[in-house]
């Protein structure tokens, strides 16, 4: 049985992840959305916010799991007994920051990454890039699913009564 | 009557910043200079600093003004009755930097960007490269209006006499 | 009065290059859309015929006009009383095949060349690899204006039945 | 059962197109190498010596078949009930001109293509730079299968001796 | 008598940063390794650490020499009587963030800066990739010799018994 | 002694590649300048023309020899007693074409690729752009010495007189 990693942050979890992830979900017999915690780095949402959010996003996907990790990459994608990790590349920037990490992978494991093109829809969305246009007030919809937009909006207006 | 904004944080101003909005001010009826302020980083000089440094600069500009912003770059473009956004670029790395912003400001308000190549004498130009250099003892002329250049210096001085 | 030059060999005249026609004329009092002619190359359609087919894709922008040019490109410029080029770019690639041409124009006459993100819905579009779909029998009715993708057909047709 | 498409025009196959097959016959049921035929342009060898040289390099992976292909590529992926093309990448560069014909392929079909970044030891090494290299007497080994190289070598032998 | 300049923060040496040194070694009469010391960031290794560990590692090459510095770059190149700076490139992208650098010490001082491309075994190893790899359990002997391997096992334990 | 091979096709020899042989004249104490022949493409001046015009150009750098050379380029450095190329680049996109030649060089004979960076104000010159601008009549005396310039004229007036 074959399964893929698709690894990332997901703070939050975007139109852009979730095309990726149903593409992989389309080719792969099961695929782990796994939210990767970097320790020193705290976000906007939870790690286990981000995995209930991702969790109800993909509720449609029966061959999709999402759950937390902390360490090297390869050594999920083995806990995983998968060969593979899946990532969106929306630029040659893109492209040229993923390579090293995934020859890396590979060497230290023989982890493959299959990098697919984002849909030209989503290219210039990110996490980072969606956040601020909400902070700033600017429509969302676009780029998240309306359950997510709502806990953006809520956490950002939380945030300024404090 | 045509109006473009040349957004940026300006700290300094560079013969760079100055060699576009000079373009610009040639080919629109009105160009807005706009001090993007960023609350969460302070620079080197304050915004009224920037916007007195970028009056001065420009003063034989007729039909360009200096203003500081804060929130959605689309938001003021609005408010100045403007549709373009004029943006000089470096490199291709440069580029793939800013299209994921000129995407989003697009669907966002129909604001269009246009890019400009700086001329070449200013390509590896930018404030911070400026100020490193300035710190570290180096020659700034080249890169800064003599008034600038004189203000960063006092700065750097200021700095470390504390 | 402005005026703004979109210059390409539109070998056809593609939805991308309307998208940046239709912004140019939204922002210049005049846009000529310059059909450049390469004297070594002979194309898919005539230069007559690409005028046609601009002409009637563009009825609908009254400041817009087409022509064809061989030549300097800053001459066409000069002629035209125009003193900027406006083009799309749809890659990082792109951007670094066009900036010495940028260079060199600016260089050449002080005419100075604005660039466009093309929408991302072009983005992987052009008018060789429209062709090359087209000639495979494959659907580019996204891509061209139902005029110019019967044209296209009409045209492959013609050759084959050769 | 899933399989997976590589297509190339593999003139002549090199030990990186063979890391790419290798590694995409790990992880799907069936890998379909395609040599892609250009009509208009006629390679060092034919299209049947190409695929005798593949089935031979690829004879220890049964899941491997070697064909030919004329037309569109994804009318090949329908045909071979496949839903995924596998491309290896070797630079910024090659992914920026594959990623518009990526994105044609899934905007025609659905099938999407996974890129994988080469071995950093094969990233160099592209048919046709084999080739020259070849040509002009220096040691290609390191980059063909023996088998491969030897035909390689006849093959100048006999166009010089012509 | 010809020298060279490889600066760097070196926090630690690889064996990517070796082969480039051993390169320029190979080609100049003398190579002076620069340890560039950032007042405003620490490493995981103090600048005296690296500069052992770096001559350790160089035993081998008698006309190498390291050394700190604190300052411009182009102060170094003329205080040690050299010309040239050496550097080498991993990626397009690295080469698009060294250009203004390059620029810029070439008209501070007439510098100039020669880029290798790295060897493909090391293309995707840096100082700070490699460093995470070993935080999160990965094997590094690919990528550091081995004295600096124990090394950076030893500083993590430290860190970690803390 | 140390020498360097400076290999191109300079049809016609430019300013941007005088800038590159003089750094690398001042560098190495010979310089061998390589007029590489393409037997399958004629350029705008014969080889013989070629050699004389950067004898001229490079009269005043007495270490500088030039030649033409066929075949394998690592073949030219070891007949030299080199062990080092010297390129300039202008871009990105010129790296990123020249990294695999670079990497192909060194597994043939271990002759290093050392990569300079044009000065600005020539990096968007190159011979084929010079000479487009030239038959369309433009000014080419900021990209050629006035020989070469000369040269280019009388052969663009011959080309049309025929």
């Amino acid at each position: 049985m074959s399964a893929a990693v698709c690894p990332g942050s997901y703070d939050p979890f975007t139109r852009g992840h979730r095309f990726v992830v149903e593409k992989a979900a389309e080719r792969f017999d099961r695929v782990i959305v796994a939210v990767v915690v970097n320790p020193n780095k705290s976000g906007m949402f939870t790690v286990a916010e981000r995995i209930a959010m991702i969790e109800a996003d993909c509720a449609d996907l029966p061959n999709v799991q999402v759950r937390s990790w902390t360490g090297l990459l390869v050594d999920l994608v083995r806990e995983e007994d998968a060969t593979t990790i899946v990532k969106g590349l929306r630029s040659e920037t893109d492209f040229a920051y993923e390579v090293p990490m995934a020859q890396m992978n590979r060497e230290l494991s023989g982890a493959e990454t299959f990098f697919m093109v984002t849909d030209p829809k989503f290219a210039h969305v990110s996490s980072s890039l969606v956040k601020e246009v909400a902070k700033l007030g600017g429509e969302t919809s676009p780029y998240l699913s309306s359950a997510i937009q709502a806990a953006l909006m809520d956490r950002i207006e939380d945030v300024r009564s404090v």
